[in-house]
This record gives C-alpha cells, structure tokens and sequence, in this order.
C-alpha cells in the first residue's frame, strides 16, 4: 500500500485556496499509484480559524468544501482534517474532525478527543471532544486516525492538563496496523525532535507503523515547521518531509525502511522558522515591501537578514535614521550590512524634528529635567518616519526588538515596537548573536562590528544597554523560570543562584511592561512560551 | 436569619487587599448581628485572574489568605470565592470555587460546574468542572451554593453552548430553602436586567429565596456593575444593591420584603461603568492623572466629562492640538468644554512638526501625490505630544476612539489611537450622542456646538466622517449583524433592508482593520460584543 503525506500551507480560512491544494493533490497522487493520502489537521480551513468558526455561514463552507474533495477521490481512500457541526448532544456545537472518504464516498468522521486549552491553545471555546476512536478498514488492513493532541499525552507531553481518557490506550485493544495522525503543530526552538519522540511512543504502545501529516506555514503569530513523519512499527523513524516548505511524504507499507534519524541544526531551523513567518505574513495578506529602520545595532541587522531571505533583497528597504547621540557606527555599519545584502538603504536625519518637539513642548516642561521622555521623542519620530514610507510607498514596517527587551519593557510604545510585524519579539538576546553568527557562518554578512559593540538604544550620550539591564544572560535565565515555567521567584534565585531582590526586581518590571506588550505588534512566536500569543496576565493586578 | 450579600471591589491579585476587605466584612457583620455573609466568585483573588493562575506561588498563597478568612469566622456563616487545587482527577489541576466556613471552621467547597469559555471567559483552560452540588445546613435551614455560570444555562442565557448539567435541575431534588449564587459578572449594556431575569428562573425552579453577590469595579477592561440581588421564593426581586460601588446586601429571612423592581436608566448606567471603569484602571495602577488631546469634536469631548467625574477635574489635562485643517471651532468649543468642566487646557500647535515631517519626507516621495499619510502624519505628531506629557508629568493619556470607528479602521495607530486606556472603544456613535445628551440634561456641559457639528477628523481641508463613512446608523446595524450575532452578509442586508455590497464592503472593512485593533489600548468593554476583550479573528486570513 502506498501512503502519502500531503504537507500543504493553507491559508486561514481560505477554504477556496487551501481546498484548491487539496484537490491538486489528490490528482497527482492518483497518477502516482498512491493508494492513502493524510492530510493535516484543518486542512480545508488552516489552522487556526479562532473566531471565524462562530459564523454559521463559515461553517456551511467547509462543509461545501468537503463535499467537493469527496467527489474528486476515486479510488482514493483519503482523510483530511476540518471543523463539522455537532449535531447530537454536547456543551459545544462543532467538532476538530477528520473526514474519512474512499472512492468518492465519505465513510465517515474521527472527532479529536483531546482538545488542547493552554497557551496558545483555545479548543474547548469551539469543540465538543470527540467520544470514540473507530478502526477503517482498507486494504486488509485496519486504519487508526488520530488528530494531533490525540496521541501526545500517551508520551507525556502535554501541559498543565491529565485529559481523563488516552486515545492510544484504548487504540491498543483494537489492534490497528496503521496510525494516523493529523497535525496542526505550532513550532517551537527544538520541537521537531519531541514530535519525533510522540510518535515513537504510539507507535511502539501499538507495535504498528504512524504517518503524521503536518501543517506548514505561518498564519498570524504561528509558525507551522512541518517535518511529517513515518515511523515504523518499531516506533523507529524511517521518513521525513522537509522543513518549512511544503512536501510530500510518500511511503510503500510493503518495504521495508532503514532507520533515518531526525538531522536539524536548531539555529538553522529557528532562522528558517522566522523567515517563513515573516514571508507568509507578507504573501498571504497581499503584500511584497517591507521597511525597518537599521540602527547599527545587532537586533535591527538580523531583521535586515531575515526580511531579504524572505522577500527578496529588491522587496526590503532600510532606513537609518541618526540623531545627535548617534554613533558614527550607526550609520556606517548600516550602509555596510544594506551592501552585503544588497538592499536599498535611504538616511533621514531625527534631528530637525527632535529639535522642533524639545522647541514645542520646553514651556510645558520648564523646571523638569532631560529623562526617558526626549528618548522616547526619538524613537517616536523614527517611528512617524516608518509608517510614512509604509503607507505612501505600501511597505509593511517590520519591528525589530528582541524578546529579552520585550519582557523588560526596553523599548518605546509607538516608537521602535511601531510596525505590522514584530520579526524576532520571540527570540532571545542570545538568540539574536547565535542566529547572527549563524547567518556569517561562511562570510561576513552581518559587519563584525555590529557583532562586536556593546548594545546600545543611542538614545542618549554614552547609552549602553548594561545602564540599565542587568546581563542579557540574566534575563534570559529569569525568563526562562518565570515565564516559560512558572517558577516561584524562591525557587528561580536558588536554581539560579541569583539574589532574590535581583529576581523580584526582573519579575517586577516584566508585570509593569504588561501595558506596553498589550499594544505590541503581532511577533511570531518560536519558544515554549512567548509573550505576545498564548500568554495571558492582566496588567492592572496586585500581585507583583 | 439575617443574611448579607459583601458586594466588594477586589483588585485582580492583590491578595493582601482584598483578604483585608473580607476580614473587615466579617468584623462589621457580627457586630449588625449578621447569622451568614456571602462574598462574591474569586473574591479573594478577584476575577479573572488569567495566567497567574498557572503558578503554583499564587494558588498557595489564596490558600494561606483563605486560612485567614477561616480563623476570623466565629459566629458566622461563610461562603466565599476562591480557586483552589484539584487534588484528584481531571483535566485541569484547578477548581473555581466557593469555601464554605462556619464558626472558625472550613467545612468544605462547592466547586463550579459550569465553566464559561467563550465571549471574554476562559474557564476551561485553567479549571476542572466541578461534579456535584450540595446542601449545607445551618440554623434549620438547608443552603444551596452555586457560582455565577452555574445558575445561567437553566434560564435559557448562555452563549454557544449547552451545558450537560444543570445544576439547578439538580438541585430541584434536594429542596433547599436558600439559594446562594456568588457571582462576577461583567457589564454590558442591559445585563443588569438579564441577572434578574436569570435569578428569577432559579428561584421559581427551587421554590426557595435566592441571594446573589456580585463583583463590583474594574479590571483591565472588564467592568463590573455590582447591582447583587434578593428574590424570594416566587422569584420577585426584593432588593437590590447599589450600582458601580462597593455596597451591603442585608437581608432578614424571617421578614415578608414586598416586591422592589430594579429601575435603573441604561445610558446613566453605561456612563457610570465608563467612570468606574477609568477609576479603576487608574487608581488600581497607583495613577491619579489624566491627559487627553480635545479635538472639539464629540468623542472627546464624552471622555473628557467621563474622566472628570472619575478622576477629579483637578487631575484632567486637555490638549487641544491645532493644525493648518483645523476648524476653528475646534480649539474654542474645546476652550468651552474644558471651562464648563473646570480642566486644564492647554495649546499645542501640530504646525511646526508638520512642516518639518513634510519637508524631510519630500525628497522620498516625490511624484507621489498627498493621500492618508499626510494625515496620519497629524495624528502621530499628536501621539507624540500626548506620549511626551505622560512621560514628562506623569499622567495616563486617554485615547478617545468610539467603537464605530475602531469597527473599520476609521483611526490612526500610534496617533490617535494611543494611550493607556481606550475609554470608548466599545460605544458605538449613537451611544456618544445618547450619553453627551444625558450629561447635558441639565446644563450645557459639552458645548451644543460639538453636538451639532457634522463629526470631522479635520486632518484635510473641509473633510467630513461622511467622506469615507457611510451613516452610523447603518455601520452599526452591520456591527450589531456581523460582529455581535455573527450573521452572515445576505442575512444583514435582509434584515436591514441594505444593499449586500454596501454589507460586504463594511464586513471587508471590519477584517481589514484588525491589524490596527491588535495594537490598540485596552478598552473597556460594555456591550455584548467588544472588539478588544472577547473576539478573537485572524488578521492573515482569506474568509473576507
């Protein structure tokens, strides 16, 4: 039997696009003798639809969408992931499903049981769980589906929540001889090797061989990394599709596969994961341009990388910007990084502005000193400057702070967070040096001494970041207590063995920068725990 | 037996303050001689919590402010909101709780069996159900406990789900003679009446009296309207507690009350929770002072009477920012306003900075003709100068968008749009000419001029709202259709007797203004459908 994996990037909720793929495939498969195709979780809607899913006329579609891959599957036997309505009793009137359809028939649906309902995650605001697993018989043989969660408790991988059944337990009674499992899997830094190790466990619980389909493509904040998997009965994995791209995983049941072990370089997968969601953000809303301001600095230069990859170094334009507190280096080391990568750089000087706003606003502020206000003035204008291009010349501004910065708050509201998409908001000082001198690996790229000088926001004489931070490595220790685990401040200093005040005083001001991430531009998310999607705190609260 | 509904105003969080509240409660109750107090859901932690609720710190510490709670209960019968663990099995390692507590003893919970998660509420993704409900007995008398949702599925009032229980159905066997419901139900407009009509329905089911405390005050963008109710046994309202402030419900069981319905005016009550809901965003945050840009139109001249009342004249800065476009209405009935209100006004001409704007940009855009940049020039500089104030002087600055307007994108990011707090952005049009004419019912305190004038962004020569807008009236019928009852375009335009491509071309709107929403300052929410707290939508997405 030949099985394949049809690893699509859909487009949320364009269920004439995404269908379109899904018919496209089914026809090339026929002519390549495939005797199963899996799609991923949602196929027809694309991952995750949110809200769309309240409007009943949303509904309908799908399920017009559905009944047009039923007609075009002649001697396919095909299951492809949706929504459908619950039309028996239940707390919420729709299922996460999977249609299962052969020659033009649809035999049926397998609802997802597990609904994930934690950070990113809102499953239960829409879905009834699903209450059995079925066998489909094909071929002689006996088809198990799953739809992702369905089989990551059986490995121990899902967060804050014991769901009260475990699909792949009840699965082993029936004997199936092969596991499917649609997926819609957010990445994240090193997911790909844990969804490596999922799949082992349910192939090894059930001793028969698993295909997972996975979704590709950003949607939102999203990225979706693909890697679809085939594993063999030993739980040992024999096949995978790439990465970041859409692919097909085709798989003969009747060979025999050698073990294939799982090779990425994490920094590698991490800056492809951000020039994916960049691109896909651009291309699916329409749009070619992007524009950032080049600071000099180390986090605007990665953006500069990223964005080139992802457009086309004719589609990105940099700005430089220089003040009185700039450093010859600003403007230098950006004129050299727009060289390297071939983008078009243009310099508009702050300082007429910044002089006119100190000129307009002196008799309201006579008596007061010079502080965080005339920094922020800068950045402010920086930012008027950004969003004039964007919409006269129809460029999208990309945003360039980074998330140790984000989660202290070190940024300006409306200045340097001003823009459509926030590239690297995710993505840790330290990240940020390791993705740079992944991108330099073979030549200079980014100019050494963007690399080599001391963070700075030049927004005053002699600023250096290290005024008023502590470490990066500091942070991104706390960051990594406090807010991918949930640790106590207690337990974060021992761990650590950092001073408690120390600790207080990062978490203190990650709270009190809760009103600044509210109003953040969308940032694509690629760690455990981010702060723009899937985090949730209020930011008026008395308990920090 | 005399009982006391504590209406209180918790702050998300603040342990310390809020057990403080309760603890004082209790105290002012044994010596009015009260035999049961009932506080409200979550009044020890406040609602909603959020995420906080993931560390295992916090849940320990409402645990330790419960034990305070317990020890100061002699004499006194206790029921009183909380979360605590769940220690047994289940999806999710929590409860929402009520902690039953007589006479210095904890005799156990009733957890909350009917958990909201749509719309603003996200209960399923921290708590388990809870499984059974139960009576307590106290002074001959059999008490049945229930939290907030659990008493709304039985009277026909929940949204897009349907409960497999109904708690009250289960409590129609055990006969209880009191009917307890802690409660944190947010404000929309109307809802007040919708509680009673809620509570009604249980009381007639159970034949028994029904106590209902409910939150009162403001959290991030959530208001609580207080309003806790008595009804007797027949379901007829007997008394009420106050509106928008902390008040005590008593109540002598053994008494005969006569029926007092609930009167209350709606648009005096939106305003009231538009106050509180400034109030506390500010006093909670540890701010006193307000600023905002006074454009002599109609939307900010309702936010400037708004915070007035809620902060104090004396705390209220108004900026009027004149520009070359700018009527000149536009800077007297501002002079007027903020005299009528006794703010502070003071005058800062966008002229300079816009001429500077312009100049700089122009070699970049020569050949391109003036469109909305130039406009959005004008708002941003005006962000600037609101952002430099609050930075210098340290006031919060208040954004003054309405919910029309935010609805298609009708308003500048980072110009207009910017601020702390979004007091507006749930009030459709109509409701600010509704609220201006209430705040004039006795005096002229927003300038009739302001109310007549045909409303105008002046950010072009002679341009009007109706340029670019058609009538409010119809965007909010498309509002009230798309957003709120998620129809579908053809039943809009039916309904409203409009065309369909007028419907999709404002649908088109609405989705293509996401973007800007997604960076929008928090906003109170007052209607059943905010766009800020409660709906969740793609903004990369191929539905609209």
């Amino acid at each position: 039997m030949r099985i394949l994996a049809a690893q699509l990037n859909p487009t949320v909720c364009d269920l004439e696009g995404n269908t379109q793929k899904i018919l496209q495939t089914l026809e090339r498969a026929r002519k390549q003798k495939i005797d199963l195709v899996l799609f991923a979780e949602m196929a027809i809607c694309g991952y995750p639809p949110e809200d769309l899913l309240l409007h009943h006329s949303f509904i309908e579609a799908v399920q017009s969408s559905l009944e047009r891959v039923v007609k075009v599957s002649q001697h396919l036997f095909v299951v492809v992931g949706l929504v459908r309505r619950n039309t028996s009793k239940g707390e919420k009137p729709l299922f996460n499903s999977a249609a299962v359809i052969y020659d033009g028939k649809l035999l049926g649906y397998q609802d997802k049981i597990l609904l994930p309902t934690y950070d990113v995650f809102d499953e239960r605001r829409y879905f009834e769980p699903g209450r059995e697993v079925h066998l489909w018989d094909f071929k002689d043989k006996k088809i198990a589906v799953t739809i992702c969660e369905d089989i990551w408790q059986h490995a121990g991988y899902v967060e804050y929540t014991h769901y009260a059944k475990d699909p792949v337990e009840e699965l082993i009674l029936l004997k199936p001889d092969l596991l499917l499992n649609l997926s819609a899997s957010p990445y994240q830094f090193q997911k790909p090797a844990v969804r490596v190790k999922v799949c082992a466990k349910s192939a090894q619980s059930l001793c028969c061989p698993l295909l997972m389909c996975c979704q590709v493509g950003s949607n939102d904040q999203l990225v979706f990394d693909g890697y679809s998997l085939f594993l063999d009965g030993k739980g040992t994995l024999c096949k995978t599709a790439k990465g970041f791209e859409e692919d097909e995983l085709v798989v003969d049941l009747d060979e025999v596969l050698p073990p294939c072990p799982l090779v990425y370089d994490p920094i590698k997968d991490l800056y492809q994961a951000l020039v994916l969601g960049v691109r896909d953000y651009f291309h699916k809303s329409g749009f070619k341009k992007g524009c950032l301001g080049l600071s000099g600095g180390i986090d605007s230069a990665l953006v500069a990388c990223i964005a080139a990859e992802a457009l086309g170094k004719e589609n990105v334009l940099g700005i430089t910007m220089p003040s009185r507190y700039s450093s010859s280096g600003s403007v230098v080391d950006s004129e050299k990084l727009a060289q390297n990568l071939g983008v078009q750089l243009i310099k508009v000087s702050i300082e007429k502005p910044f002089g006119v706003f100190l000129n307009l606003l002196e008799p309201l502020f006579q008596g007061k000193g010079v502080d965080v206000t005339e920094e922020n003035i800068q950045a402010r204008i920086r930012g008027i400057i950004l969003m004039a291009i964007s919409n006269k010349l129809g460029h999208i501004v990309l945003s360039t702070g980074n998330k140790s910065e984000m989660a202290l708050g070190y940024c300006t509201l409306y200045g340097d967070m001003a823009g459509g998409l926030s590239v690297i908001s995710d993505v840790t000082k330290k990240q940020v040096y390791e993705l740079s001198r992944w991108i330099n690996r073979e030549k200079e790229i980014i100019p050494l001494a963007v690399l080599e000088k001391a963070p700075s926001a030049e927004l005053r004489e002699n600023q250096k970041d290290s005024d008023s931070l502590p470490e990066y490595d500091i942070v991104d220790k706390v960051l990594q207590g406090y807010v991918e685990n949930c640790l106590s401040p207690q337990e974060i200093a021992e761990k650590n063995n950092l001073s408690i005040k120390l600790v207080l005083d990062l978490i203190h001001r990650i709270h009190r920068a809760e009103y600044k991430r509210r109003q953040a531009a969308p940032g694509l998310r690629v760690s455990k725990k981010a702060f723009l999607a899937g985090r949730r705190y209020p930011i008026v609260q008395g308990w920090m």
